[in-house]
């Protein structure tokens, strides 16, 4: 059966083997704070087509972005005074020293603070330049606001999850993702910083590879690369915050996202 | 019009924005060194549903393993000798110290040696766990083989690009795919490790973002992103070892994968 057949058929049946695709959602709105995002995000997939009906092997990802803003996990850079280490690091490498006290205020330890660049450990346990503190997409005439990572990703995932299964009657993991960059290379990818409904890490040490020889140290990173694959089909520069993934067959499961960040004595890249 | 019928028109019609889709490739033979694997490509293209006709949008992503396998990228560990470090490692973490004299000998210089995990910068620049030197998925009967990362995998894209071009006169980007180890996170996910026909970034610094607020410092890792979205359609333990990746558009052009590599001095993570 083609995928295309398979997407036309209702219901809960599962692409095959081997396909995958990815449906941003449309018409979600400009979020503020304090809007029920899980109902417009369920909108947004009852108006985007071939969304519907939602089908065991969808994953519903959705950007940090939004679901900073629908908590108001935003800071207004007018309010912050920022500290003496936080201005002279500024004037040097022209950046507004009000953001990096925000990220300071969100770091758990700071990681490098050099050449304009600021890589924190923020409060939620990842490693990232500026702290996920970011002040793009944040909505018209919000000049001097900059979102933060939301407080707890994965019980963000959770409330998304339980209204989508209670609307749809669907139960779809959802993945809260955000864009990293990586050490030694150039750019940054989506990864996932909350899960509901899925383990964020496919363990398949143990499992017999093609030719049955054991697979030693195969763990696979699924949910970021879910959060990835819905990042190339939401761009970077439209209003779609969200998609559905669908195919990427996950594992079912109460994971949490801490279940992938490595503990620093782990770390032997550093 | 929604991403099935998309999906049906023939021609070079793209998919509608916000949509991804990635077909395996069925049919790919297990590769021995010598094959012309851009024509058995080309076959494998041939007996998949949907994949033809080629597509504007289309990148065809080919993993690691069938290009150094077909280009003889292989050793055989009974020919290897080990050096006493690779032995005195390999003694006290339980490895194989013929695979750890391939990788160091595969090396422009070790990045840290311990607890059981040898990280390298590979001759062709790339910082990754085993210096990219692989022993699963080999084949039946290979209990002996592993495959290097392939000498140049831009100039092994290249070919299979100018093969599949004079072959069904479609000209698409190629990425050779690799599964790397990231810090700071457990588990793997696919990067490129060669590109041809694609820039591996897409630089929208510059680049008003959806509010018209100029994004400072949005470099995507296109490239990565799309060897990832194929992966998730792969699967780890299955034989298909390419895939098309529909709908990412990446920005066109005689890229290199260097051009994605930070060099040393830039690296604020490390």
């Amino acid at each position: 059966m083609s995928a295309v057949a398979a997407g036309r058929s209702p219901g809960r049946e599962q692409l095959p083997e081997g396909r995958l695709s990815v449906i941003a959602l449309d018409g979600v709105p400009e979020i503020r704070p304090g809007d029920d995002l899980a109902a417009l995000l369920i909108e947004a997939l009852r108006s985007t087509p071939d969304a519907l009906p939602l089908r065991e092997d969808d994953v519903l990802v959705v950007t940090q972005k939004i679901v900073s803003k629908a908590e108001g996990a935003m800071v207004d850079l007018t309010t912050i005074e920022p500290r003496p280490e936080a201005v002279a690091f500024a004037e040097r490498w022209d950046r507004d020293p009000r953001q990096l006290e925000v990220v300071l205020r969100e770091a758990r330890r700071v990681v490098r603070m050099a050449h304009g660049v600021l890589i924190t450990e923020t409060r939620q346990g990842f490693v990232c330049a500026n702290g996920g503190v970011d002040a793009s997409n944040i909505g018209p005439g919000s000049g001097t606001m900059v979102t933060l990572l939301p407080a707890d990703s994965d019980a963000s995932a959770d409330r998304i999850r339980a209204a989508v299964r209670a609307a749809l009657g669907v139960d779809v993991p959802v993945i809260v993702s955000d864009s990293f960059g990586r050490p030694w290379r150039w750019g940054i990818t989506d990864v996932a910083i909350g899960v509901s409904g899925m383990l964020p890490l496919d363990d398949m040490r143990g499992e017999p590879d093609a030719d049955g020889r054991i697979m030693r140290s195969t763990v696979r990173a699924t949910a970021d690369e879910i959060a990835t694959a819905a990042e190339l089909a939401l761009g970077k520069t439209t209003r779609r915050p969200a998609a559905i993934v669908r195919g990427a067959h996950p594992t079912r499961g109460e994971g949490r996202i801490a279940d992938s960040l490595m503990p620093r004595e782990f770390d032997l890249f550093q």
